[in-house]
């Protein structure tokens, strides 16, 4: 059972889709992450901050999943980060309307000392300044640091965020990021020159269009399940990054292999993610579910052809 | 061997990608479709129509390759059928600069006697009235007919559309006809409502995203090859219906695990396809190159998972 330290943001989010709206509830990288996460055998703690807004149940539902959370800051009188978007009918595309950093300007993050040996470090989407502040907190290095970012960093925060990639071994981005981070269009190409920038391993997901994993000249694809409905997209990508880390920390194996199933455990939560609005779908998913989607997953995937000389 | 009997333009084509230019080259649905196919053991025809400005060395490719061209007519002072368009930086994107119908306007096709009993009847992309004539010619009916066709025909001729496809056993159409056809967001729901028109098996194409294979609650996925480079998408429908259509007349076998393996061997022909304007690398490619890449379509999508129950 391997530690798993998760970095990110603990926030409210008001969501819009075309299928109906939410109040403030409950959502943030590490809530997803951890939440998927928690479906494997692991020791995993999170790192994140909070105003005294933040409902206690909130943190007792990550708590009771077994989940540490002596690294999470509650700052008195201070104001929980909070996200507003709106989905259009193309689920891929959405607005950003409300960003409220709150607490999350002056996060100074606190790795518990019992964190910093750490097996994995799961760095959810976060200004790649705190990334750096952590890694340089773990002690000894980890087996493995895996990197979630985003365009925002890119054009913000280019030469810390080149840091950070130049010290993680998995990144997890999207098409259009890959794209945007190495200036090619071709994913293989783009694939090629991130991994140059520092980290062997490179995963690009593509939403409904599944997931790449990239090391060297070896490809793994992913699809994602195709379902009758995908009702809300958010949090989708840090389950997929949470299911992906927590999985390697059950396993303890950071082959190509071990990873190909990571990116298969991680796409499977995703895609019970989107069945519901925020956490609501992760928070009751069985292990029955996970499993009989799983099987739906190679079914979905595996043939057996015969391949002549 | 099965007989496979293809139906389709042999036409022109003049493509401008962001990579070069041609001049008026070979084309057309049955020359990609029948090229592909001319992988397989197989004992194929077309049945189409040029003008006698169509050059007879193309005509020859297509016969060296085994294919059986007694169902082409040649227009004395007829035109070839001529098609021109123009890909976007996002080569999912094409203008069409010109269509000239030319000899296609009054094309009557018949079935050589020969190819009437074919166990696979392959409906390249056309005027679904042509589509109907050549199923009516089939006697005994086929074990299998293959239907590909595009938005143009549901927008002008919905009603004969509909007659084809209501006597098809395979339709394969693009990921935007199928929610056009169906009037669903959904895949998986537009494959439902599908094959509720006629069809067993539903065949959806995302391009650089995969294909979908459907067959009532049985999904199957397989990605496309992730290439460093892709030059020119002409054809790559036409070549993985070509791929598909082949295989099967080759395997004789029709259950979905076989429609499988068609569907992968039409992605890997597809992978070829758009390597070079127009017909070029398809021209050209070796049963071993073949049988590299279906490997590396096995090491891209194969995985090894425990599942626990």
């Amino acid at each position: 059972m391997g530690k798993l330290l998760i970095v990110g943001t603990l926030a409210f989010d008001a969501i819009e889709t075309p299928f109906g709206k939410t109040d403030k509830i409950l959502g943030g990288a590490a809530t997803f992450i951890g939440l998927a996460a928690s479906h494997f055998k692991t020791d995993a703690a999170i790192v994140s901050v909070v105003g005294d807004d933040f409902p206690p149940v909130y943190l007792d539902l990550l708590k009771d999943r077994g989940i540490d959370l002596s690294g999470v800051e509650i700052v008195n009188g201070g104001k929980t980060f909070f996200w507003s978007g709106r989905y259009h009918n193309d689920l891929n595309k959405r607005d950003t309307l409300v960003t409220e950093l709150n607490v999350l300007a002056d996060f100074d993050p606190q790795v518990p000392e019992d964190y910093r040996d750490a097996d994995i470090l799961m760095l959810g989407n976060l200004h790649p300044q705190v990334q750096l502040q952590v890694i340089e907190q773990m002690e000894p290095s980890p087996r493995l640091v895996v990197l979630d970012t985003m365009n925002f960093w890119m054009e913000h925060t280019w030469d810390t965020l080149m840091e950070v990639i130049s010290r993680c071994d998995v990144i997890t981005i999207n098409d259009e990021e890959a794209r945007q981070l190495s200036g090619e269009y071709s994913l293989v190409r783009a694939a090629t020159k991130i991994s140059a920038m520092g980290p062997r391993f490179v995963v690009i997901k593509k939403g409904e269009n599944g997931a790449l994993l990239f090391e060297n000249d070896r490809i793994f694809f992913a699809p994602a399940l195709p379902l009758e409905e995908v009702f809300d997209p958010t949090g989708a990508g840090d389950t997929f990054a949470g299911g992906f880390a927590g999985y390697l920390a059950q396993s303890g194996n950071l082959s190509f292999d071990q990873l190909k199933n990571a990116i298969i455990h991680g796409s499977n939560l995703a895609s019970f993610c989107v069945e519901r609005f925020g956490t609501e779908r992760l928070q009751e998913v069985t292990p029955g579910e996970l499993a009989e989607r799983l099987a739906a997953f190679r079914e979905l995937t595996q043939f057996d052809i015969e391949i002549e000389p």
